[in-house]
């Protein structure tokens, strides 16, 4: 069945339960209105998904709807925010009322988690494209950047990397092993308490969605600093090592891309405090020296060239 | 010649000269931080632009520019508040830079005019499309929506309608005649100072999108009241009228959008004091009677039925 767009808004993105005390006006005028409250400031991020480039084009809508916010969540937690409203600007090829009640059940699942609100967006006819918006608090002056990263500071990831690329390297496969890499490429989840937690205690911070070379590359180029990673310490999880094998999945995780945990510096002294608080891999440590040098097993080492997701 | 998307990031989007002292954190990390003022509120709207939908797709790219953000700063325009920020997500074909730098070059020379920095945004590759949002300041409640006309007050317009309806049909048209109703398809004017005075004065407010049909019927909805207005007080261009005749350019006045000019109620006593302030013209009244009735130059009238652009 087919929605006209006054339908779309009315039925299926104004039936949100939470309503946040900070919205005054939501989807309902010509813009909305918030209220900020005192001693904080505002973060805001916003991401473009496009099938077949962001997520595969058989993806389900009630995960597109997920992962839609999830990478643009995962942003706010990188800088350390507290995520509050969120906007949607969906162009569709067809107004078709399943696709869009699978779309945002998807949306409002990690969308209420969070509390976060949609205060407003825009539907138009056009090839599917998904633009979120997300707008968080952070508390005056303190905020979590990719340029503070210090030599002596040890490197930090807050979960496994290179699931989420073999999940989109075994996209078409049934076998029920390979389920679990799919679902961290369909639901990824933003990190936003370990945001909260390193917001206190680490240097910097960046989500990982083009890759671990690539992204921290950008702390070491915000910072003015190189790395060493130790390429035998990269977390990997054993349903990734099984489906595509040891070498892959390193590669995966220095390269894949969309896994969404936060890589991050730590002064050498603040380990145990933050051990104590979230789990943590440690995989490098930054140096004086420019460039992000891989050790590998066998004593051999290589710079990395950045090779994160280029668009153009 | 094609960019990187880190270059069209660098070379393209972050050349803007205005740095306004509450963007703390702009382009350069996982999210924007801003600061605002105390004692105000933030008013925020999203708008997609698609080639063919929402502009014919030869427009030329700095034209784009100009009008994707003019487009939104009108939302901001119709609650009266002052434009602040904005972002910008592009998804483009290709990475074409002579496209990128004058589609730049239109967007930023309306964003200097009204001091909005753009602090965001993402590039990615795919069919043409332009969401943008835009952030502006509201004194503490104080604002202006759709929803305060009262019976009794009158209709008012802040300029001619239909021109960007003439533009569009005669979009392929050589005639220099033509020429200023393209340019008011191409550059639109967000009336962002006749929103300030409004926010003063008038009861209610709604910007010219969809036609005036449409556009005035949702302050009908939300104000729980009814209206009539006179056809033969439709403000016309003489070039619209001289393009397309008398009838069409009523009929462009009443249901073509893309105007832009704001729509607006005022109590009957505030008549002469805002004509000292603007320019504007008044084309009906408020009713109790719910519907809209159009009181044509013959005598008779008909009921309107809502007749904006429909997506869906």
């Amino acid at each position: 069945m087919t929605l006209s767009e006054f339908d779309i808004i009315q039925q299926v993105f104004k039936q949100q339960k939470i309503n946040r005390q900070d919205v005054i006006i939501g989807i309902d005028d010509d813009a909305a209105v918030l209220e900020i409250p005192p001693g904080l400031e505002l973060a805001i991020s916003v991401d473009t998904l496009i099938p077949d480039v962001h997520f595969p084009g058989n993806m389900k809508p009630s995960d597109i709807g997920y992962r839609s916010l999830a990478v643009n969540l995962s942003d706010l937690a990188a800088m350390g925010a507290v995520p509050a409203w969120a906007t949607l600007a969906l162009t569709l090829p067809e107004s078709n009322e399943a696709w869009l009640r699978a779309f945002a059940s998807g949306f409002f699942t990690l969308a209420d988690e969070f509390d976060v609100q949609l205060i407003g967006g825009d539907t138009t006819r056009g090839p599917l494209s998904i633009t979120v918006q997300v707008h968080g608090f952070l508390l005056k002056d303190k905020r979590l950047t990719r340029s503070g990263a210090r030599p002596g500071d040890v490197i930090g990831l807050t979960g496994n990397l290179g699931d989420a690329a073999g999940g989109l390297a075994l996209w078409e496969s049934t076998d029920k092993n390979h389920a679990l890499l799919k679902q961290h490429l369909a639901r990824p989840k933003p990190r936003i308490d370990a945001g909260k937690t390193l917001l206190e205690l680490a240097s910097s911070a960046i989500d990982i969605s083009d890759g671990l070379l690539a992204d921290l590359g950008h702390i070491l180029e915000s910072s003015h600093v190189g790395a060493s990673i130790m390429v035998a310490d990269l977390p990997l999880s054993l349903a990734l090592c099984d489906a595509v094998g040891l070498d892959q999945a390193r590669d995966f995780a220095l390269t894949g891309g969309d896994d969404y945990e936060l890589c991050f510096t730590l002064p050498a002294d603040k380990i145990s405090v933050l051990r104590e608080i979230i789990d943590f891999h440690l995989i490098g440590v930054i140096e004086q020296q420019q460039g992000l040098r891989c050790q590998l097993p066998d004593g051999s080492s290589y710079v990395a060239q950045q090779s994160g997701y280029q668009h153009f």
